[in-house]
């Protein structure tokens, strides 16, 4: 056995790891703009990266590098380096090289970036900014906010890992997203350490396990950006690993911050999980659950706390799969309001469901009534603040 | 060959047909929510309708006839009779024995719905309005008006084909719809007359080919509806059929519904064709087209009037297609703004670019740069009012 405790320092709670957010005026009113992840020893990297085909820089840069260990990423936001060809790569290179040239202790560093497409990066100013970082200092939360871009608050976790044989190792993150999210990734980036001693075949291994029901569990707007990245690096300085409690903690780190994304989906008031059941199989639970978080119609009935079950219902019948009127059943919560055929609502139960969506958190489930095929999906709803920010994101 | 000459009459256009609207009541303020449509002469009947698996009592109505002529459709906004079930059906029965009991004229009536799902039909209201029909009259506008739901114009549109031979037939139609658009087919209704003599299998054969590049080809919201309809009656008074000049006459009086209906998209204050070409094939050309058209971030972007092309590249990157960052090229009308690979965008462009997208109708190019694969789909922005109507539409 082993137990899992949450701790606070995100991504410094593994030892060995340091972490800042600095300032490079990218973002106005000097806010911080830049961030890194130190490692005094090397670590094994694992990576999860955004399906769409237009893949920034960054991504490009690291499919390039083959097999390496690395000590070192340097985050930016406020620009995505994404549809930015070649150039884009070789401004990577020209960043890195000078944060080398100036710093003997980073090894194999990474960037990663977020913010808007089609930009060059202010590649000097980033080098200057680099100049700010001091790798001694461990400030989980500062890092944190240098990443955020329409982000409202700063998304970080920790745990420590406790095994029975009195070993212990730590796993930490820090991400930010709350627009393009539809991960597959999504405009997201998450950065997980860990002093877990585990091997890199293992680690991807998890992590491709792990991310289906967290970060891929979630959608904010459908939209799947060009730079959505999880990286998980492991310095092995615990000299301690378990498989099963390394997955646990892992899975409740991704899906934390997975929610964390959600809750702060832009202009979102509310968190709601799909709960889809008796599909044909989980594929088609999925491909349900999903386009449930997707539909604008359930979305803004949600803005509205309007319990309109019946966007639910078409929504379910155009999703593509097996589904009938005379198996489905939909709940709010705990309250039935469609039970396979049966017209159950009415004003009394009108008020109730009412009242379930004004919670800031709720579940909504559709009981296809076939099979065995389950999903549980995370989404919130679409207001008028989702048109404000992105209607005018790129002033 | 022929001539195709836009007239004024919609419905009533081919001889024979008359329609009308009148209210019942259903919506308030003593609107018309309640038409019907009638023939003199018996009609063959073509059809195609959502895909939606919750289809609607309606559609279950039809496709328990079988083969039938018909010469009356019964059409009420306010309700869709959706996710009624059985009852459904038996309501519609319950109408149209009532309706046919009292007026001998009519034969094997069908009736269409639009409005809130999973409520009950209002049978009184409704029968006590059939009361109201004359079926003297012709009041095409009347009657396109009486079927709007959240619409905030009537769409109407006919024309007369003059043949070589020196007869001429008739087409006109009415449609509605705003929201829940995403035809395969959407919250629309489109009821289209003819006196063509043009037989039952033809006419379904035409009309399947044309909705692929029209209705099918639109998208307010991305979501599919349970009542979408298209039903087109051929009375045959005219005594003349020419199919090429059928189809195209077909085609012009169902683009311009589509286009209608995405002009009147919820909060919409801009139509915008995508036009994507280059594509491996026109499946994949489709599959882009739609996901832009479907895309948040570009609908907010258009809203925002922002001419924010990174959006465009990564909806097309995120569509699951075949597609190069280094031969994509993206243009706003004629101002190619991306072109394989080159950073063109600049701030002088941006200018241009910006003004085109004030334009009330704009083309967006996509062009993938891979093959001859290529599709036209059609779509709007969206803003604070889409919100507004749909956070509270059923009150």
């Amino acid at each position: 056995m082993y137990k899992i405790i949450e701790t606070l320092e995100g991504v410094c709670a593994a030892e060995g790891f340091f972490a800042d957010g600095v300032s490079a005026g990218l973002k106005s009113n000097n806010a911080k703009d830049m961030a890194f992840i130190y490692s005094e020893e090397e670590c094994e990297v694992a990576s999860v990266f955004t399906t769409n085909k237009m893949y920034a820089a960054p991504i490009k840069h690291f499919r390039a590098k083959g097999e390496f260990k690395t000590n070192f990423i340097l985050i930016n936001s406020k620009n995505a380096n994404a549809m930015t060809g070649k150039l884009g790569v070789e401004d990577i290179d020209e960043v890195l090289n000078a944060l080398v040239s100036t710093c003997q202790e980073i090894i194999n560093p990474l960037m990663s970036s977020t913010g808007v497409i089609g930009v060059r990066l202010p590649k000097q100013k980033i080098i200057e900014g680099t100049k700010l970082f001091d790798l001694s200092v461990k400030e989980p939360i500062s890092a944190a906010k240098a990443i955020m871009t329409t982000d409202t608050f700063s998304k970080t976790i920790s745990f420590k890992v406790e095994l029975e044989d009195g070993s212990s190792f730590n796993i930490g993150a820090m991400a930010k997203g709350a627009g393009m999210i539809n991960p597959a990734m999504a405009t997201m980036l998450c950065f997980i350490t860990t002093d877990a001693k585990v091997s890199k075949s293992v680690m991807q291994e998890i992590l491709d396990e792990v991310v289906v029901n967290t970060f891929n569990a979630i959608s904010v707007d459908g939209d799947t950006s060009t730079n959505d990245t999880v990286l998980l690096l492991a310095n092995a300085k615990s000299n301690a690993f378990n498989r099963a409690a390394f997955k646990e903690a892992l899975f409740k780190v991704m899906h934390f911050l997975a929610l964390e994304m959600v809750r702060d989906g832009e202009g979102a008031t509310k968190l709601v999980t799909y709960n889809v059941t008796g599909a044909r199989d989980n594929k088609e639970a999925e491909v349900v659950a999903k386009a449930l978080s997707d539909s604008l119609l359930v979305k803004t009935a949600l803005f509205g706390e309007d319990p309109n079950w019946g966007r639910i219902a078409s929504t379910v019948g155009a999703a593509g799969v097996e589904a009938y009127e005379e198996s489905l059943s939909i709940s709010f919560d705990e309250l039935c309001v469609y039970k396979k055929g049966e017209l159950l609502f009415n004003e009394a139960m009108e008020v109730k469901a009412a009242a379930i969506m004004k919670l800031p958190r709720f579940t909504i489930s559709c009981d296809l009534g076939i099979a065995d095929g389950s999903f549980t999906a995370y989404g919130c709803d679409l207001g008028y603040e989702y048109v404000k920010i992105n209607a005018d994101y790129r002033t």
